[in-house]
C-alpha cells in the first residue's frame, strides 16, 4: 500500500519515532504533525489533550493515511482508545510497545518509567505492564522539566545534564534493570540519561519499539509499502517552523520540508 | 480470553519459544506439540513438511486454541501461508519476527542467517528482510548438524562446541553485526554460537522475538488472557516422551506433563 503513515506529537518528540520508522521501514512514506504551538502536553488536562489529538487526527485524515501513530505518550495515555474507536484504519500508540519491550528485557522484574506529569498521573504504563505480567514491579517518576529543554533544542548542554541529574537522582538507588523512556522526547537526551542511570540499566525507547510494532502490524495486515522508490516525507508544525526544521534536520540528518499550520481562532457563537 | 496458545515444532526447538511466552506472558496457557518422531524437518521436502504441519494443526485444533504458533522455521518457511489461509484464528510464524528484530538491531546493514537446509533453501529470511528493507545485505548458511545435537540433549559438550565451530567457520570473517538464529533449536546452543561469533555480533533469537510478537498480536486483537490464576501447560510429543521430558524440564526449569501421541499407520485403500 502506497498511502502514508501519519505520525503526530505535541512537538518534536515524535521525530524519534519517525526516524526509527525511516530506518526500519525505508519504503514507507511519513506525514508528520508536531503541535509545537501548544507543546508541552504533559501539564494539560486529559480533556484538553484529547481535544487536541482529535483536531490533529482530523487534519491528518485529509491525506488518507493507512495508519495513525500517536507518537506522544501523554496523548496515547488519554486519547488512544477514543481515536481507535473512531477510525477504521489501525491506530498505534507508544505505551504498549515500550511496556512489551521492557517485559522482554527485564530479568529481575523491576522496571522504571519516566514520563510527563500527564503520562505518569494516568498510570498508563503500570496498567499496560500489569495487564501482561501482573507481578512486575514498577517505579514511576514524572519529569516535567525535560520536554521544554528538547523543544528548545538543548540536548547536550551542561544545563541539560544538570537538570537530568537532578530529575533522576531519586531513581538511581532503585534496583531496576531497565528504564522506559516514557516520552518520545527523551531519546534526544539518551546520553544524559544513560550517564546518570549507569551501565546496568537498559534504556527502553518507546520510539524505537513503536517503529518495530508498526512494522509488525503493517505486515500482519498486508499493508507494507511495495514500491522501491524513495518516499518523500512531509512535515507540518503549528508553531515556529524554523526551530522545528532546525531540530528535525539535525535529528533526521536529512533535508526536511516543513509546512507551518496555524490553528484558527474559534468562532464565538 | 482463557483459551490456550498452541505451539508446534518438529521437536524440542519450539520450547525456546514456549519458555519466552511463559516469561513474557505469564498468564497465558500453552499447549505444545513436538513432532519428535519425525524430527528433523530440515532435510525433508517442502511437500512433506507442509503435510506434517497440517496434521499437527489438526491435532491441536481439538483444544480450541486462540492462536497457532508455528515455532519451527522450516515449517514457517513452507507452510505458514497455507495454514494462515485455512484458519480463522491468528497464525504466527517465527521468520518475520526475527527479520524485524534484525532490522531494528543492525547498524551496518549486513545480517547473517543460520538455519536448516529447508529454511535456507526457501530464502524465506532474505524475502522477509528485503520485503521490509530492500537494501539489506544478507549472508545465509545452512547448519544441518545442529538440530540432531539439540534433540539428543547435547547443548554444552566439547563435541557440540567443535561442531558449532566447524559449521560457522565461514561466517566469522563476514562483517555482519547481527546473526539471526533462524531455527528455534539454536537458542539451546547460544553459548557455543556466541563464543564462535564473538562479542561484536548480536545474536537474534527468533524464539524470543516471536514471543514478543505474540504479545503484540494478542493485545491488538483484544485476546490477552485476563485471569490471574497460574496456567497449567500441556505438552505432547510423537517420539520418546522420556527424552522430551528430560529436555523440557531442564530448559523450562519446571515440572512438565508430557503426553505421548503416536501417529497412526495410514490405511491402504
Amino acid at each position: 500500500m502506497q498511502q502514508a503513515i501519519a505520525i503526530l506529537d505535541s512537538g518534536v518528540g515524535g521525530l524519534t519515532v519517525a526516524k526509527e520508522v525511516m530506518r526500519q521501514l525505508p519504503q514507507e512514506k511519513i506525514i508528520y504533525f508536531g503541535d509545537t504551538a501548544r507543546t508541552p502536553y504533559g501539564p494539560r488536562s486529559p480533556l484538553e489533550v484529547i481535544q487536541f489529538t482529535h483536531q490533529i487526527v482530523d487534519y491528518l485524515l485529509q491525506f488518507q493515511p493507512k495508519m495513525i501513530v500517536i507518537a506522544c505518550n501523554t496523548a496515547t495515555a488519554v486519547a488512544l482508545d477514543e481515536i481507535r474507536a473512531r477510525l477504521s484504519i489501525p491506530v498505534v500508540g507508544v505505551i504498549h510497545p515500550g511496556a512489551r519491550a521492557a517485559i522482554k528485557t527485564t530479568r529481575n522484574g523491576m522496571i522504571g518509567v519516566i514520563g510527563t506529569e500527564g503520562t505518569i498521573k494516568s498510570s498508563a504504563y503500570e496498567l499496560a505492564l500489569r495487564q501482561i505480567s501482573p507481578h512486575i514491579q514498577v517505579v514511576s517518576q514524572s519529569c516535567p522539566q525535560l520536554v521544554p529543554l528538547v523543544e528548545k533544542g538543548l540536548f547536550r548542554t551542561n544545563e541539560t545534564q544538570l537538570v537530568v541529574e537532578q530529575t533522576l537522582r531519586n531513581l538511581t538507588d532503585v534496583p531496576m534493570d531497565c528504564l522506559i523512556l516514557g516520552c518520545t522526547h527523551y531519546p534526544f537526551l539518551t546520553e544524559a540519561i544513560s550517564t546518570v542511570m549507569g551501565p546496568n540499566v537498559t534504556l527502553i525507547s518507546s520510539a524505537d519499539e513503536t517503529a518495530r510494532e508498526i512494522s509488525t502490524i503493517l505486515y500482519h495486515k498486508g499493508m507494507l509499502a511495495t514500491s522501491n522508490s524513495i518516499p518523500v516525507h512531509q512535515f507540518f508544525c503549528s508553531g515556529d517552523p524554523y526551530m522545528f526544521k532546525k531540530i528535525a534536520q539535525s535529528w533526521l540528518n536529512e533535508e526536511t520540508r516543513v509546512t507551518p499550520v496555524v490553528w484558527q481562532v474559534p468562532h464565538i457563537i
